[in-house]
């Protein structure tokens, strides 16, 4: 069907439904029919990614190449990957398949320019291995970002555990570890937080706030966003094409 | 990947995403790769179910069978159907595929008879497709169950407009039209209500109650530990087979 969204999931089991409910959020829909057709490919034996960066490995890009394959086949138009970590395999992965990868990055610079910051440092809460890699740097120093991370200590003690926290089900220590690095980067001249990490804004929400001023950036919601975005514009095209 | 569970979703959209929740839930799982492999096919283009089967129209067959297909083709060893009126087709696809689809009806009685409730009168709330087609009489019948369903009145009042304002996401007015029905029921000699629409445990949850001593019994939360046992069972045998 045209429009079909491919999610290329399970990494976590959590932020697939998590995105899956910030897309049908994001969709202007009166019944059930308006909705975007999706087809979710959530197979959460990938190997942690994080590990696999700091590691040096590429397994996981064979599982997510096999992955963007069935749903490609199954006949995804677009593929959405909920799990910011993932995306430092993005390029191998794009480069091998011939419908559009929407990347994660992207999306939240674009909703951090729609909420009028258009260039300066942001915050970066994510994975060490997101964060080693420079998935987000890279991307956002071409678009007129600074990213700033946490010290090691706080990488290590409130974020990687923070995370941590929320896979297990442990959400209240989750939400306090990760609001604690949040305010200790917000003090320290960003202009947003970017939650980098699809587990993080499952307790951390838009509707909370780490300083006066300073918002959180929800990478999950941005992705969400593109991806409607993206159908709108297809099937758009298909209607009057 | 061994004991895949194919998902055909989309009715509607948000029902998809409680049922994976509900299976994420079910699942005893310490990490994500503990978690069920699931794929899914949500596309809510299918026309409506409780509408078809008032007029007398098989159309959505049509889309069930190229779901299940394609969740088929895809890799799937079994599929779970988190749409009550859905299951009036159900022998029709269970018939042509060559996997198990689990029955969210018989879901919902193993919970009933796990819950103490071996037989009797229950009530059901349900579009006035899934209680006109008799998608949950004639299977309760052979398993010891009576259903009492709400008069016209209060079916359409209630039960048909409780549901409608759940998908167009006005989920208070939807919570109180329901409970409503829900409690006329409960006075009727009904030793639990079967939420027998994947809409209405968005709203009525199993920590509420009609009446006292009376329960809900959510049968898309029925379904998903259906299929975790499922899952269970098969790599169970994957691992000493």
């Amino acid at each position: 069907m045209k429009g079909t969204l491919g999610i290329l999931g399970g990494m976590g089991p959590l932020a697939t439904v998590d995105f899956m409910q910030k897309v049908i959020q994001a969709t202007p829909a009166n019944r059930d029919q308006d909705h975007i057709p999706l087809l979710v490919h959530a197979v959460p034996q990938v190997p942690d990614r994080a590990e696999a960066i700091l590691a040096g490995s590429d397994e996981p890009l064979t599982w997510l190449r096999e992955g963007a394959a069935i749903l490609r086949s199954a006949g995804a138009e677009a593929i959405a990957i909920p799990c910011n970590t993932a995306h430092y395999w993005y390029d191998d992965l794009a480069n091998h398949i011939d419908v559009p990868v929407l990347h994660i990055v992207d999306a939240a610079a674009a909703q951090l320019k729609s909420a009028g910051i258009i260039n300066g440092t942001v915050g970066l809460l994510a994975t060490k291995g997101t964060v080693d890699a420079g998935v987000y740097q890279n991307r956002f120093e071409k678009l007129g970002f600074n990213c700033r991370a946490p010290d090691d200590a706080l990488q290590s003690e409130n974020v990687t555990a923070g995370i941590a926290a929320v896979k297990a089900g442990d959400l209240r220590k989750g939400r306090t570890l990760l609001e604690t690095a949040a305010i200790t980067l917000a003090q320290q001249d960003c202009l947003a937080i970017v939650l980098g990490c699809t587990e993080i804004p499952i307790v951390l929400t838009k509707d909370m706030s780490p300083a006066p001023g300073i918002g959180y950036l929800d990478a999950t919601d941005a992705l969400a966003r593109a991806a409607v975005d993206w159908h709108l514009e297809t099937t758009k095209t298909a209607k009057t094409g």
